[in-house]
């Protein structure tokens, strides 16, 4: 499979690129809205790859030619700029196409981060509202660390838990996913599950600033 | 020390007053609006525990007698019965009392459970709000499965995130927690942290709902 990492010079995307490089056989493709930038970006990963002794290609690309390239395209950008990501690819994506959202909104105050849920009731929801209709929608990857994700030595050992409405786009995320070593994804239902496991990542931070020791924190349902 | 569970004869409060009698040495009361209720109860529970070669005294009083016998008060009742039993026992009850909140609210649909949030911010600040000004109100045991802990051959193995806006009260109840076997307590911060804690335990149930051979469901942050 061909998996683009829209936003993929970010923290999150370079994280998943990086895992689904290193521990799958499946093409990895940057997007960004600067092609170039993601070209650079591309060579960084490929480099960090190669010291590991995995010489593969990674690709950059504007966010459009890599979506249109792509069987799987991940939404690895910020909440406020997810529906301008879906609409600047809109074109570019079919039925035959799994949009992943892996975003969640969160705010800060002096106790700590909160969830900011949007009024679509998740940003899994938003990323549905903003895609064309055809185009099925994943949520998963939101509880992930990408500095944890981003260390090829960490261990993970964590879980992921997908919501989605089309069993087969659910099915491909799963499988895809199952293939990170020590990542297990979780079943939560439909799209409209969402938000509880969005609300985690804001947690994750707050047991982390908390609690000595803890730090790149994940989750495991036991 | 005196932990009381009120709303002991529910799921949960059978749970955590087997875990505590079990695990612990402290002496656990068992409260309920109707004091034989909690008397038949507690008569249950030290049977359960005789069973298991542990010969204990389980009180079983009306909440207000158990909450004014007791160091550490838990409301072990459901988010709409939470203000009124803290009402019924605001007398009984001081400075010296730590109360803790295990109550999540949740509304089912077609898609499966979902956090249902009070206006107040969480049902964790409603506990805060209805308790008297001078008594530490500390949020923990939220995504616990009552199942589990009642079945004292089933191994824990983890975590009960905690939040409290009195550092003694939340050391009081870190410690108390940490005395159950596969039990930990992590510090998730002031209690304005506690919505996205309870709403994992909807998570939870969708999880177990969603995936053969997951139930009775707890986190672990990894």
């Amino acid at each position: 499979m061909q998996i683009a990492l829209l936003g993929g010079t970010g923290d999150i995307g370079e994280g998943l690129a990086l895992r689904f490089a290193y521990d799958t056989d499946h093409d990895v493709l940057i997007g960004s809205r600067d092609a170039s930038r993601a070209e650079t970006k591309a060579r960084e990963y490929e480099t960090e790859l190669d010291s590991r002794g995995l010489t593969v290609d990674v690709a950059g690309h504007d966010n459009a030619d890599a979506a249109a390239a792509a069987d799987v395209v991940v939404l690895a950008v910020p909440a406020y700029h997810l529906a301008d990501t879906v609409e600047a690819i809109a074109a570019d994506i079919d039925a035959d196409t799994v949009l992943v959202t892996p975003a969640v909104g969160m705010k800060r105050d002096e106790d700590g981060f909160h969830y900011n849920r949007p009024g679509a009731g998740s940003v899994t929801a938003l990323a549905a509202e903003a895609a064309p209709e055809d185009v099925p929608v994943v949520g998963a990857y939101h509880n992930l660390s990408a500095a944890r994700l981003a260390n090829l030595d960490a261990d993970l050992g964590i879980d992921t838990a997908i919501v989605g409405d089309d069993a087969d786009a659910v099915d491909t995320v799963t499988r895809l996913s199952e293939e990170i070593e020590g990542l297990r994804a979780v079943d939560a239902g439909p799209l409209a599950n969402a938000a509880e496991i969005e609300a985690i990542t804001p947690l994750l931070i707050n047991v982390a600033k908390n609690n000595d020791g803890m730090h790149d924190l994940g989750v495991r349902f036991e």
